[in-house]
């Protein structure tokens, strides 16, 4: 395989769950196309880089149009400062947005921690985030929700940092809360386990 | 294939989950086993069709030692007649008894019915159901929980089991639930659903 | 669980690809046919057990319908004793038969040889082998083919069971092959390993 | 999703094997990254570009560092003209070569012709292929390999392309050959085809 093909597979095969012989196909593919292919690749590529900025409150990526840091989500001044939903990553954030189903300002974690991790800070941004509720609380914070997934590393992320949020909680009197669990959606009770089971007793309605 | 054999896989295959290949390899697997394990399997076979009885009550499959044609559940007196939990199947009863969650009654539908399907009665115990309440709620039922899977299927036949069930619900005042929707274990934000969104954020403590 | 129940499952479990859940579901799938499915179910495996019988000549089952320990291939005397075909199992006997591309005699070997083996006659019946080819090599054998499968297990065992017949082959003079490599239906070049690309070249037409 | 992601999102969409949720996450992936990270990979997209040249010979991709417009391969004077072998693409040449196991010169035909496909040379350097074997034909050729995917497509190509080739072939005696079929590594007899055991059982050895 020449070599210049190979630095580039090199590249291709750090993209999330990409494998060699994907990585490969990626570059035969481009080789495939017409060369304005790869010229516009380039320019979104080159337009990302430039016009996307990671938000200087919530940490989510925006377009960045008028030279702001701070994305138009954080500037909206309806929004109040009762509620702070904190979400993994820039997906969780656009699903929760695009559902519509609840008003309030968000936090980007970056990460979730697991569970023997010595430097949660290297991961997730946990400083900004205490920061981000103090700030808060002195406008009237009311709520954070914890909206992570439901697995092992989402419940010791909420466990770590609600730990750390305790102090702030204590003297401010917000309420901590995260997403309720129960039968999901397509959830077979044969194929539940106990914690499902329990939650979708007590949270029957 | 020897016709004996292709009898046996002829049966094999009706068994869920099970193609031609599997059951084929079930029949040789049987073959190869000293005469004894065909034997035993026989014996067992035996036992189960004789031994098991399907509840007059609840239709579970039970062991009838005694003669009885009430399970032991359904003879049990401690367990009052205020909580009647439905569940499609006897996997299921065994999941929500051995997780040992909440007390109650239970009965088994037997299936859920189909989205279009003409004859619900032919699938689930419509009939059997609506005297079971009637009958619990001279004896102060306080309400009936339908503990099936969060699929189409179990939605549909919790809406047309209500709608049955609401002239005693208006007459003798129980309560009908459902079990929580939420995040179930493992469940990653991310590929959430809508419904599943709304009710984990309505959920959410 | 009921005990009658749990015994029966316990068998299940040990069908080839049955684990534990779907062994509870052939239960209850048993129990909810009519009593007659689980008598027929009864009188067919009696009829195997009782009408089934192993070749004493090529070790494959065959329905004994004249109280005979010879199969009716093993007993056709049109077949001659010029070829020998080893096979690993019943079900490739059956595809080789069906496929009606050679004419010849079978051999079943009841299994393949694992790598690290210390005695392989517990497995694969390599004494009744060395006896039948030497039996032929009286009768005009020509050929002795292993139709196995193409897995280092399969490979393996045409190895150690080449090196046995060796001595027969020298003094009786007969051929021993393999079934021929190279791309089988459906395999892409791009995912070939090194032996089949080599395989498929050589053996180009 | 900003605008600036979302085009991104657009092209690795169009990537072999890629939808629209792992397309997003390649886009958070670059973000989530140094900026240095999309400066290379833009840096290398334009070697590929402007390095990687197809060769006017055999169609391959190769690194044009000498101006050159044929391939090191094509270039090669000791490999003669006597063996021609066909694949569909580039990893296909690239593992060939690599397992070397035979000398020849090599034409690529960027894909296969799907069954019912009206207009092949759309998809398949037809004439290109015709105009080497003719040139091919007066250099002594003595072997066209057709090294394809043995699935539909691959058959298709071989007998629409053989056909083709078949006047040049009647004038200057050449030789057509496909790859053997057989056994493939790891391929099970009891789940093969009957093209598969057939040609396994014919190029027996």
């Amino acid at each position: 395989m020449p070599e210049g093909i190979e630095k580039l597979v090199e590249l291709f095969v750090k993209f999330p769950g990409v494998g060699p012989r994907q990585a490969r196909r990626f570059v035969y593919y481009l080789l495939n196309q017409r060369p304005q292919f790869i010229d516009l690749l380039i320019a979104r590529l080159n337009a990302v880089r430039s016009e996307i900025n990671q938000c200087k409150e919530c940490y989510r990526f925006f377009p960045n149009k008028v030279d702001a840091v701070v994305c138009e989500v954080c500037r909206d001044q309806n929004l109040g400062h009762d509620t702070l939903i904190i979400v993994e990553k820039d997906v969780d954030f656009d699903a929760l947005r695009k559902a519509n189903l609840i008003q309030g300002r968000y936090f980007i974690l970056g990460g979730l921690i697991p569970i023997l991790e010595k430097n949660p800070e290297r991961l997730v941004k946990i400083n900004p985030l205490l920061e981000k509720v103090e700030n808060f609380s002195t406008k009237g914070l009311q709520e954070v929700i914890f909206a992570l997934s439901a697995n092992p590393q989402g419940d010791h992320t909420v466990e770590i940092l609600s730990e750390k949020l305790s102090p702030l909680r204590q003297k401010h009197d917000f309420k901590i809360s995260t997403l309720g669990r129960g039968l999901s959606t397509g959830t077979e009770l044969e194929y539940s386990d106990l914690d499902t089971l329990k939650s979708a007793l007590e949270n029957r309605k």
